[in-house]
């Protein structure tokens, strides 16, 4: 059973530990997190393209929090479900069944965002 | 100093191997490899922006052999250097510094691959 | 202390989900879940062989569902306590230290599977 | 908001299935876990520096059990925040933004550390 | 176009290269390759079963040298080329297309090893 | 055989393929490698500790490349063979069997860099 919370509760965890990463004052750090950011700004790519990019990179990586943080970007990009999961097919190729779990989650993130709106 | 020719023997090698993987008749492997190919063609996605997909999920999973594949695919379905550079970018914040002999690899190959056009 | 309903919970979630990412009627994503499962039909090896496989490979990979998932059938398959524990030596001794965690919840999991027996 | 309590619950946890895993009374397994308690002794370099070795390599594997665990050894060790957040910025540098989560997970079980002194 | 004496040279500079560590005298890396030869031993299950999840865990985490070891103690152990393609199978299902090179060299030291006898 | 040449074959390349990285003028991919050089710059940990910890996360990550060069760095600052060696057992612990290659890899590199002074 999805909880319907979790999405609400990974934003504010989010923000919450991303602050709290901050105020170590660790310029490294800080600084990669600003690279990570611009990453995915138009650039040569637009935006929209390489949110895609992360989405797949993280879902090959196994990654729960990045693909729902990616998701989340997809989604307020624009992208569609056919093509969310026409991008998570080319995941699951890629990765193997090892990705199935992950792309159980990103297809029920994907449920959740759109009863947001 | 790169190896001009590594283009043309990774290209042979791979359709050996494939080859001579097919022929051992197993009907699983052979339906994989069809999976694969059909994962790169249009549907809701276009095959140019699967084919970037791909070439990420490789860089990010540290693949030589997958990148230059990839990149062949790219190459020919028209992305330019500043537009493959960008989605490198996106792979190596995702993957950290462990990705970076494989982008040097990656960019050697797109100079070989402009090479040969 | 383990949550004695976790399997059931699990079982149920897995259910669910592969019916809803069934109905997307992506072509390659159901192929691959119908290649996914002949893989580990009676074929040149037995069935019971390559859910061992399938339990080893899940467990150097690092993915608790799946680790889950194969011990399911693994169990059913007939194979004894001692023998998923000298598969799971393989898998500690390959994959190192980092597997360790994964070791403590298939341990946990086949307790379960017994207790339902 | 993090669980006041997960540091506790990851020790019981982990030494009651360790106590199972040892019961199961696999010679290879019990050396292992012996080899993995060793290797973190004063040798040719100290126990402290050889935890915070243990820290970054589950790091960018990407385990937050070991991440837990080690994060105990160093505090316990003498290891500052100001040294902790520096190893775990090599941790992010080699592994990418895919670590990001694990380094929330890691400041949050450092300040539960502090808290419990 | 396989090199002929690639294993010959594999098994070589592994004899050197292995004695050369053992010369270290670190009483823990060499009790980690006493436990990691043991474990292959026949026990529960037995050592030709032992050798095939070896493969199969080097085969998805994609270590041509790992490869190469597991698949002279299978072909030794009395597996036939249809019993190692349907485990190859298995680690392609699991792995992903991020396996087919690792899956291209393990079919041409079976090939390579057919040869040799 | 150890090709004697590899070290300085592996210098030459890396320089070669970071200058012609820097030249593709991506913002983001140059400001990423000056972050990882600065990361490993003396800071709340000295920068000799950094190398160990690099030398320890590239080698459960298993990239041959940033083995090599974290050893050259971890040499220059004053690491003894022994001392080193206590930190790949670390490594291998972590890791796994999966790490032998590249440990084999590694005695040889440090061997190398011995002869070189």
């Amino acid at each position: 059973m999805p909880n319907e919370n979790r999405l609400e509760e990974f934003r504010r965890y989010r923000e919450q530990m991303n602050s709290r990463i901050s105020e170590a004052n660790h310029l490294g750090i800080n600084r990669f997190f600003n690279l990570d950011t611009a990453a995915y700004h138009d650039g040569a790519l637009p935006s929209k393209t390489k949110e895609l990019l992360g989405l797949v990179a993280s879902t090959v990586l196994r990654c729960n929090d990045c693909i729902d943080y990616h998701l989340i970007q997809c989604v307020q990009a624009g992208w569609s479900n056919e093509e969310l999961t026409d991008a998570l097919n080319v995941a699951l190729i890629v990765g193997g069944s090892i990705v199935i779990p992950h792309l159980r989650h990103a297809v029920e993130t994907i449920d959740l965002l759109r009863q947001e709106t």
